[in-house]
C-alpha cells in the first residue's frame, strides 16, 4: 500500500491533510461531524471513493453523538446528519452513496435499540472501507490488461491511492502493471487550479518508482500530436446512466483531444460512481468554486484582484468520447445506457 | 495607449519588467547588450514584437559600444552582437527579423564612416518601433471587423500592449472594438506555466475596462461545449510559409477544441512573424524551458522536486486548424502557401 489515506483509528477518523502535500505528510483526526464536513469541504480529503469512505465514518460519528433512546428520533437526526454532510461537496456521487448506504443500514435495523444500531453503523462504515480496498484491487486488475510494454499513459488530477482507501482507481491499473513488471511510463497533468496532479499524483508515482513526467494541462495536446501518448486513464466523480461522466475540470478537454488524435480514452471508477437516476450529463450539477484558487498561489497574487473568474470544479465528458469505463466488474467498452444498466446489476 | 512597454529614453532602452506584473509596475533600463540579452532571456520583456523592437535597440546599443574606425571590423563585430542577442530566445522570429534588418541597414551604409553608421542604426531602431506601433493599429482595425456586438472571445497568453510597443496583436482588435463602442467580453486563459494570461492580459484588459473573465487553461473546452465562446484570437511567435503557426504552449490545444466545437480560430500577427524559409511547422525548433517553472510557484514547491518535467515553451498549430491570420495588411482566411506568399509581398 502506498499510503493510508482514510483510516479508522482510536475511535476517530484519521485522514491525510492532502492540501499540505507534497511538502508535508500530516494526518488529521476527525472526532465530530463538523470536522468531517470541513475536511471534505476544504479538500483536506478529496477523491470520490475517499470522500465516500469519509462520509460513511462521518455518518457513524454523527450517529454516536445523537443523544436519544427513541429509534424514530435517532433516524430523523441521522437524516439531518446526512443532509449536512451531503452539502459539503454536491458533485461527489460517492458521498451520497455512502450516506444513503449508512441511512439504509440504520433503517434496516430499526428493531434494535439505538446503541446497537450505532454499533452496526460502525461495522457498516468499516465494511465500506474494506469494500473500497477490494474494489481498487479489482479495478487495478481489470485496467492493467490495457497497459502494454512500452506504453505511455496520461492521467489527470488524482485518482490514486490518495483518492481512495487503497490503490486508487485511475492509478490502480498502473500499480498492478508495475507489480507485474510491465515497463511503461506516465505523463501527469498538473491539474489547475488545485494542482492535484502535481501535488498528489506526481508524489504517489515517484514514491511508487513508476516513471512519471509532469506537464502543465495545456501541454497534453502537443504531446498527443507528436504521438507520445498511447492512452489516457482518468477517474470519475459521477457517471450518468448513458455513460456521460463528470470528472475534474480538464477531463473533457482531454477526451476531445483523444478523439481528434485517435487515442483511447478510459475512465476508471467503482460502480458506486454511477448515478442511474441521471439520464445524461445534462442532469449533473457542476459545482463552482471560489476565485481565490485561480488568482493566487502560495500566498502570492498572480492576477489582478478585481478580475472576474470562472472556476468550475468539474466538466462533463459525453459517453461518445469514452473508449471504456473500467470498474471492479470489468470494462464497459463504448459505454451506453443498456450496457451500463446490465453492468451495474 | 495602455502602457509604454518598450521605449527609447535618455539614450537607453526602457522596458517594463513584466515578471513583476500584476503586483508591481517597474521599469528597467538597458545600457549594454548584456542587459538586453538578460531582459529577453529572463522574460523581463516578452511577446514577439516587443522582443523585436528590443532586439533592434539591442543592436544599436551593441553597435555604439564597438570601438573601431574600420567599417569592416565594425560590421564583423556587429554580426557577433547579432549572434549573441539571437541566442537569447531561439524561437522568436521577430528577434531575428530585427537583428537582420539592423545588420542589413549597416551593410547598406558601409560607404559612411562608423560613427555615421551608428547614428543611422539608432534611426533605424526608432523606425522599427514606430512601424510596430503602426502595425498594431492596422492589425487592430482589420481584426475589429470580426468582433460583433455580444461576442464572447477567448485569448491565450499575452499578445497585447505588453507584447508590443502599442496595442498588441491579438488584443489590438479588442482595443479598437472597445474604442468603437462594441459591447463584447473576453475569457482569458491563465496560460501556465508562466501565467502571462493571468498576470498580463487580465491586467491589461481590466485596466482598459474591457469585460474580462479569467479561467484556467483546462476550462476552455467546457466553455466551448456550453456555447459560451464565439471566437478565439491568439498571437503568434513564428509562422511557416504554409501557415503552420508556433505560439505559446496551449495554442494548439485551443485550435483542436475550436475545430471540434466549430468555433472560428484566428491568429493575429505582424507580417514580420512569417518565416517564408520554413516550409511547415516541422521546421520550427521548439524551445524547452527549465523544470522550475512547472514544479514551483511564488517560491513554494508544488510538486515533488525529483519529478521529471516536460516544459516546451511553444506548440505548433497546423494551418488547417486556422480560420484566418490577421495581419497589418488584412486577413488571410484559411491560410495556405500561395495566399501567404501573395500576402507577404
Amino acid at each position: 500500500m502506498p499510503v493510508n489515506t482514510v483510516e479508522w483509528k482510536n475511535n476517530s477518523l484519521r485522514l491525510i491533510d492532502q492540501r499540505l502535500l507534497p511538502g508535508q505528510l500530516k494526518y488529521i483526526t476527525c472526532k465530530n461531524t463538523k470536522q468531517v464536513f470541513e475536511a471534505i469541504k476544504k479538500l483536506k480529503v478529496r477523491g470520490a471513493p475517499a470522500i465516500g469512505v469519509t462520509g460513511a465514518f462521518g455518518m457513524y460519528i454523527g450517529a454516536r453523538a445523537i443523544n436519544t433512546k427513541s429509534v424514530e428520533l435517532f433516524c430523523k437526526s441521522l437524516e439531518k446528519v446526512g443532509d449536512h454532510l451531503g452539502s459539503s461537496r454536491p458533485t461527489a456521487r460517492n458521498l451520497f452513496w455512502a450516506i444513503e448506504t449508512m441511512l439504509e443500514c440504520a433503517y434496516d435495523n430499526i428493531d434494535n435499540p439505538v446503541e446497537k444500531i450505532k454499533t452496526i453503523l460502525l461495522k457498516e462504515a468499516k465494511n465500506i472501507l474494506e469494500q473500497d480496498k477490494l474494489i481498487c484491487r479489482k479495478i487495478g486488475q481489470n485496467g492493467a490488461s490495457l497497459i502494454k510494454k512500452g506504453d505511455t499513459l496520461l492521467t489527470h488530477c488524482n485518482a490514486g491511492a490518495l483518492a481512495t482507501a487503497d490503490f486508487g482507481t485511475a492509478l490502480a491499473p498502473m500499480y498492478i502493471a508495475k507489480k507485474k513488471g510491465v515497463d511503461f511510463s506516465v505523463f501527469v497533468d498538473e491539474t489547475r487550479p488545485v494542482l492535484q496532479g502535481a501535488r498528489l499524483t506526481a508524489w504517489e508515482l515517484v514514491n511508487a518508482k513508476i516513471k512519471a513526467t509532469l506537464i502543465c494541462d495545456n501541454m497534453a495536446a502537443s504531446l498527443m500530436k507528436s504521438g507520445k501518448i498511447d492512452k489516457v486513464i482518468t477517474g470519475a466523480d459521477r457517471i450518468a446512466v448513458n455513460g456521460d461522466t463528470a470528472n475534474k475540470i480538464g477531463t473533457y478537454n482531454l477526451a476531445v483531444l483523444c478523439k481528434y488524435h485517435k487515442i483511447p480514452f478510459y475512465i476508471a471508477a467503482p460502480i458506486s460512481t454511477f448515478d442511474l437516476s441521471l439520464k445524461s450529463g445534462k442532469d449533473i450539477v457542476i459545482e463552482e468554486r471560489g476565485k481565490e484558487e485561480v488568482i493566487s498561489f502560495g500566498g502570492r497574487i498572480t492576477a489582478p484582484k478585481n478580475i472576474k473568474v470562472y472556476n468550475p470544479s468539474f466538466d462533463v465528458t459525453p459517453h461518445e468520447l469514452i473508449t471504456g469505463i473500467i470498474t471492479e466488474k470489468g470494462i464497459i467498452t463504448y459505454p451506453c445506457k443498456n450496457k451500463i444498466i446490465k453492468h451495474c446489476k
